[in-house]
């Protein structure tokens, strides 16, 4: 008898048709899996504020991860069925791998956007309605999505940033500001005139609403060729210290013109650099 | 009689023949598959708005994706032909790897040029006749691919961008702008008299049609030396803040020369810098 | 009789079983484990003083670990079951591998994240309350986290920069600062007069509380044209440095005033450039 | 009877026989098929017009990459007949790993070069006669290769520009240029009568050939210290929008010098600055 | 009788009991050793002078890396354990692969930091004492650690800089430092004169201690509008070239007083610029 | 009778000792041919202008090559001879692969210089004698080697670029250069008679031998406070645009001093910044 | 009889105990060759000028890498003999594969700086006295090593640069230099007279010894406000142009000093920028 009809190489046989069913419903099971988390994932819950998509976003991007998905179990799939027939697939893996080298690497920075993303909104780094600034980007938070931040700018424009690129981040809205106020002074005014007309203007400005606390004279800050720089610092609301300054130079402006204070005439390139100095340190 | 010719060794080779005859029938079927997936990729469709591809171009595309495709098919098939043969592949494999690594790391940026390209149509970050800004380069979108965005610079010229290379990106037309017009002004001016002019202008323009909100006088917003610098905001139309700061500026300029306002003489070097400060924080 | 009955056969079936059991609580017990290890690692401590998170924070991340945890698991008992039923995974292994590779690339600044601010706590690079530049970036430190530095600037923002995206930076509260005074001359002052009025400057604010060591003039560092400059420099107590050049500058204002020491009018770039200068040096 | 002579013994010795000459006569064919690649890719197509190679060129880069595809061959063959002898490779193909990493590294620049050329051909960025800008290189395009651009820049010189290094690029000659002219005026001048001038001077060049559209007057575009800046903007044909402004640039000094209109006369650094500021958004 | 209780059968089962009792004390003696490694690496040595670290610190950094030590044995036990079971654990090792890769890409910035530690060490690029200046820091060295080089600016704050960072390092303290003394002079002063008087000062400090050649005087090194610049060089001991500098330009001051020597007068931009020029070149 | 002593076992003996034969003898022979290769590949060629090297570093090189392929033939050897003794080797090879790791990262660059400087030579991009620029450095190449380019740069320096730092490069003698003029002009100068002069003078060089066509004049190609600037461009031979611009303005300053036009004299920062401007679009 | 005792398994115990043997002597060879060639290495030759270290850094990274050796023969063996006992050792050397990537890719940078050193070194680029200009940093090479490079600065500073920060290097004493005198002339002097004079100062140092060629005059190189830009070239030998150009300019200034040339008053920023052109282009 041959050895071919032997119940041992039946079953082999059996066992083998087996297996391939088990694999072909194991696949088909996995992608009914994958299509449930990848629904779920991007079902619009009732108080779902964060990573929250349009619907019709979410129906797009989770028809695109489904078919992604789908090709993916098709093609482990077809790898195991030939690895039942002992098939050596070790090349179609290696072609694969080409692939899927390119698209990791293609694709690291949208896992960075999120992995940040996640920790910005965790850390609470910002929240809708902040002023921040990043690089040379500023405005205030219209959208913390799972990808991207959306300022607008003060001149309405829309900064569309994804968040892997935005590390360093200055936030304006948490705790109090500080208004600076640069005066420049010619050589020829007589100091103490000028510094009592200062604090006078520090006094005026006083009992404003924004101001947290009494405007501080810090003295002379700065000798500039034709001028000295006089500066005054306050506290005062978040956002309001545009308000403040403009408030405290128009009172000293008044003040000067009254008391005949010579302002410097001379232009001078580093004028407007001085009022970006950190004011603490100089 | 010899083993040579035993069931057992017949069995064995026709197992080879068969898979042989398995494989080759197999890597057709492959090779046809993968083609038509590029055709349907490729194909273009009645309603295909992104990603649509000139005929000529899909052609061009196509047919190369589908050489490669049929080299790589070619190249998995004879090793694993090979592999039937129990010979040793491993060193065919990793010569090729050399090569699928330069390939998968030339190609990151291709992947990531569809992935960004992806998210920017599904986030709706600009779509065809927006105004937008990256980096240095500025225009209104002509055409958001699945590799490029371009852009038509208002000189006329085309800015043609990676998508990959879109990183931070502002856009112009999302919401209202913000028309700026800094008034630079000498110190020995009578600010109250200032004041009065730049709120008539103010006044002057309200009733603009592009105008959204009426204008803001902001006060002093900087001693420069030599000058006072002023400021006026208003809330306008996208794309029309041009017009209306024009507008503003020759009612100023209309007033202050029949008031006779004295206009600062000297040369400065922060003058347009300050034009480029955040409004609202100054 | 049929080998299908024999006891090695059974033995095999029941070492299988027996195995498949193993394998699933194996799982459990991991999963139970890693739990707890999360738990562990988030649960405030008494004295918890570093990585020290907020309640709801931690609750956020714990769960998330969780759940990453969870499929992990999942992923990974799924496929020691197959292997069981000597199913060829390697594809699988290799389609999980190209996520994993956009995951790790992705996730390492988070690492360089952790790996740098355990250093700068373990070195004490620098620690609340102290006033550090990082970059472009200064202010005194509010937070050193786990990921995180908080710094709240002179005009009162916020920065928050990744712990990574600190490599090199400055402390300026670890010992004494050094208050610099550039006096510009013009070329047509006696120099001699200047110095000794310079001295008495010096002279005079050397018995503050703020000075550490009497100031020195460090004589003509600059030929500028139009100007000489003169540099006076003193030790103070940390961040008080402001305020003790504003004072040696009212005196130099009052002296030089009363001596009519004339002071340069014409307009210099780099005028404020040198007050950049490493002092020592020049 | 030994069993060395077995007949046994003796297959496995005659397979083992059958199967070097197999490798070698493998060997041989796969050498002899590649080399045919090479010449067919570098054959001089009669209608080839992309990725053509000067004769000399090509066969010098053919018979480059028939000697390296020669000693690969002979590096694979090698391995696998130590194989067939069971010596175990790993050593060496690991040492040959070393070496191809390298080379993989260092040659992914090559194939980035060679993808985005495919682009840029395939999506028509630019061809032969287009005037381009590549970052701080720009010119009309003299070749577009499968490595690299040729570029003449308008002083003559030839810029040669890989295609991977080419990013961001911007096309001058898809469609009309708009000339831009700033016309800066004392703050002295009469500003109806400025208009009235340059209206005319508008009016006087609407009928040139390379004018698309009739020039329009902007209004005040700034407010600089001693002047302002007015602007004319005019679509043109491309290319021609240096000789439109140049023309209406002559017609305003003619009747600025015949009405008597006050130019600014001090310098100014920002001056020229503002000519490259986007037209349509200040 | 089964085959159950076969000699042989008992023979596999005591092997592998064996082989677990084996992996386990040896993971108990592994991580004994490994701990005995941690300690011995940062126990105080009598004499360790370099990669010493304060007692404390040294304490928190053993028992982290003591306690990762300890859940990488646990890890690797429970590997080996199951291995023994024939569980086939490459999908363990494949996810551990994941946290392995970002951790190694997270961590290698640190090790670069220790290798280059080493070197700066190892040559004695800088040691402490000494000034040195990395990119925009400088300072003198307070600490060369094994992971940082600390610097104390000359105005008192503490530059803290990872090793890896310094690549280019200027040493101001190997050897004779050279003082450079620029002189601009107006275009009307004698030539002649102006040099006699240079000559007379460098004449009147060549006594000065920390001089260690004569001065020299290079003549005219530029001709700028409205000025020439004369330079002086001379050789100093390190450190005390900016003393040296301040003497003769007090010296200049002096002399060209007396002889009346006209100085120039109009600000100019590049005045500093040229004193940071290479002496030795223009 | 022992079975060590049957002939099964003695045939197994046998056939590893000779296969350690084989492989000894095998490596002998390795090392011998790939030496011959490296000697082959530095040996002088008569006729070999491309990657020619001196005598004495091609055997430095040369001797370097062979002891590293030295070394990695013993590392190879000894590992095969380990696994002939069914020694499993993984943990040496993964020891060396850390090494090889480091190296093929390392090694890199250069692998990048030589490819690139391959394709320089096969693309003719520039040869020596030519003038180009790479970056900030410019000169005549006076080498093309196989991984650096020499360029002497006008003043005499030699520049010495790595092949792989050349991505862009500019050539300066393919084709003919374009000399540019830029003739400032007061605005109160008669702009017609400022034309014919500058007429006469484009005339007056026309017969120039350099020149390759008559110059063009542009008209006003801007507007700057307190001049026109006006343009004159013409093709000339290679290298020789700097004696016909010298010669050009040579004759233009006689034409204006005869005709007394006047010159502009204010200072102006962005007056040689024109000069670089691209000449065909402003 | 047992067969725990047949003479086979006697054989395989009697196999393995010799193994282990083998591998443990094997183990001392490895680490006493290792030693060997470390020691040879940093064996200071008598003849050794490369590469050669003070004894005390020779003998402080010899001890070094021989504890590293030591460490990885230890780890080498243990494994081996791990699997001498059929465990799987995957997991450890996973393990240890994540440590080997973190240094393999920090040591990179090391091995990048040791591979260039060695071709800085074969194409001689630069050696011991040649003045060099890398990057921002200058000076004359004091010493090129096989990791760093030291440049000693003009001003007497000591610059360390690792051999794999240097790409791009200029070195100023292979062959000629030129020097270059920029002649700033204001526009109302007779340009011929100019000439005149400047062709005989060009005379007049003509007999340098320091001079390779005659002085050149370029004629007028540009048309600045306010003045006109003249320019002499001259060759001279190494290092000695500095000298070359002050004799001419201090000629030029007695010669129009005599004729009363008027020189350029205005203050002008690019004016020390053009000395920074390159000659032969403008």
């Amino acid at each position: 008898m041959s050895e071919l009809f032997s119940p041992d190489y039946l079953l082999v046989i059996g066992n083998r048709v087996l297996r391939l069913c088990l694999i072909v419903i194991g696949s088909g099971l996995a992608m009914r899996f994958f299509k449930l988390i990848v629904d779920r994932f991007f079902m619009p819950k009732a108080d779902g504020k964060h990573f929250y998509l349009e619907e019709k976003r979410a129906r797009t991007l989770s028809s695109l991860l489904k078919s992604i998905v789908q090709y993916m179990v098709y093609f482990v799939t077809l790898v195991m069925i030939l690895q039942e027939f002992q098939i050596d697939t070790t090349s179609i893996i290696a072609g694969a791998g080409v692939i899927g080298l390119a698209i990791g690497f293609g694709a690291q920075t949208l896992v960075k956007d999120v992995i940040t993303g996640f920790f910005i909104i965790l850390e609470d780094q910002y929240s809708v309605g902040d002023y921040v600034e990043n690089g040379d980007m500023a405005g205030t938070v219209e959208d913390v999505g799972f990808r991207i931040t959306k300022l607008r700018g003060t001149n309405g424009v829309l900064h569309i940033i994804p968040n892997g690129a935005i590390t360093k981040v200055t936030n304006y809205t948490r705790g109090h500001m500080q208004a600076v106020v640069n005066v420049p002074v010619a050589y020829d005014a007589d100091i103490n005139q000028v510094q009592l007309l200062l604090a006078e203007a520090c006094e005026s400005v006083k009992e404003l609403p924004q101001i947290i606390e009494a405007p501080k004279l810090l003295g002379i800050v700065d000798f500039r060729p034709g001028e000295l720089v006089m500066r005054i610092v306050v506290k005062t609301l978040p956002m309001e210290q545009g308000g403040v300054e403009a408030a405290i130079r128009q009172k000293i402006k008044t003040l000067f013109d009254a008391a005949a204070i010579p302002l410097p005439a001379a232009a001078q390139v580093p004028g407007v650099k001085l009022a970006e100095n950190r004011g603490g340190k100089s």
